[in-house]
């Protein structure tokens, strides 16, 4: 069985933390060497990047500076963590990817989608995710678990709603264009059925990979 | 008299500080309002990118991560800086600009020269000096008064010869391109005679643009 590359993307308040804790215990059981990561950030560099990226002080930052340093810290990631794991056999999971700069920087802050395929082609050499679950629930709802949640919230998740409606917009226009990678959850269910699709998402793509259950 | 933008580039040990002490005289003496800064840099976020970029920690930074920090930097500089000073009538000049991408990034690092036009086509919208002095001298001599001048090295100041060879050939080959903008001036030369040839290009320059002598 091959290395394989998993990404979980989703808005605020669609339930990410737990789903990721989900798919690390089922991975776990089911004997993969998995190694889990995070965008931004991911190495040393990166999450210094990710420190300028959701800081409020820097309310200010331009939207081409915003995506051209979300590609710095991806660039160094996929080279110091992603590939190097999926080269040694390792599979990897990672808290956002890509599709997470089509979505914010893409959608919500209207960069070209040309310019981040334009970056996507170089920087990341084009890599993308073998599987690719996305979170999908209403911008309101969201924002109402994440208000629940509370703590302050960074420099992108102080934007309005209307940023967040586009930022779903894109998302999901990108599981859209792509249905042989994505694999959309509804997070607007309650959490215990999230996690039995998640569950079912994550068996089949197992299943295919050819990796038997426990 | 319109506003304009000027930049000075250079490799290790060039004279680049003095030559700076010079300009900004030279600009004062002739009534002109100019507003000083620095490449990577010259914005908050900006100064936060490039504490990353020159902190030998980051030793394994990968030049695509380099090339789209150095872009970060320069796109939140155009917009939060240069644009809205040269828009206001105010003079800019600039301790180094997109020639140093070119030259350390492309030249020293190898990144595509069609890379960087495309990241300078939009993250600084083409925007170009109407006057770029370039300090120029060979290596072993910049080297020698780096390592004279002492204090720590920075991570980029911490490359080998063959690095700074490359730099310097890709520099004189935009010099060469760009005749019109640019100034070769040689450093290799006693300072006061580098000082004499930088005013020289400086008051031609003043006088072209409409400035009267002091």
């Amino acid at each position: 069985m091959s290395a394989r590359f998993i990404s979980l993307e989703g808005g605020e308040g669609a339930g990410k933390s737990t789903v990721l804790e989900q798919l690390r215990e089922q991975l776990a059981a089911a004997g993969v060497d998995v190694l889990h990561t995070r965008e931004p950030g991911g190495t040393a560099v990166g999450e210094a990047v990710r420190a300028i990226l959701l800081d409020p002080a820097y309310r200010g930052l331009c939207a081409e500076a915003e995506l051209l340093l979300m590609f710095a810290a991806r660039a160094q990631h996929v080279r110091e963590v992603i590939q190097p794991a999926l080269a040694a056999g390792r599979w990897v999971l990672s808290d956002r990817y890509t599709d997470a700069s089509y979505a914010y920087q893409g959608g919500g802050r209207g960069q070209p989608a040309e310019r981040i395929a334009g970056l996507e082609g170089w920087a990341t050499g084009g890599l993308r995710p073998d599987l690719t679950l996305l979170l999908d629930l209403p911008v309101a709802q969201g924002l109402a678990r994440a208000a629940a949640r509370g703590g302050a919230a960074d420099r992108i998740e102080q934007e309005q709603a209307e940023f967040f409606e586009r930022v779903r917009a894109a998302y999901r226009a990108r599981a859209a264009a792509e249905p042989q990678r994505f694999r959309l959850i509804d997070a607007s269910r309650p959490l215990p059925e999230v996690l039995v699709q998640v569950g079912a998402v994550l068996d089949e793509f197992l299943a295919a990979a050819g990796v038997r259950a426990p």
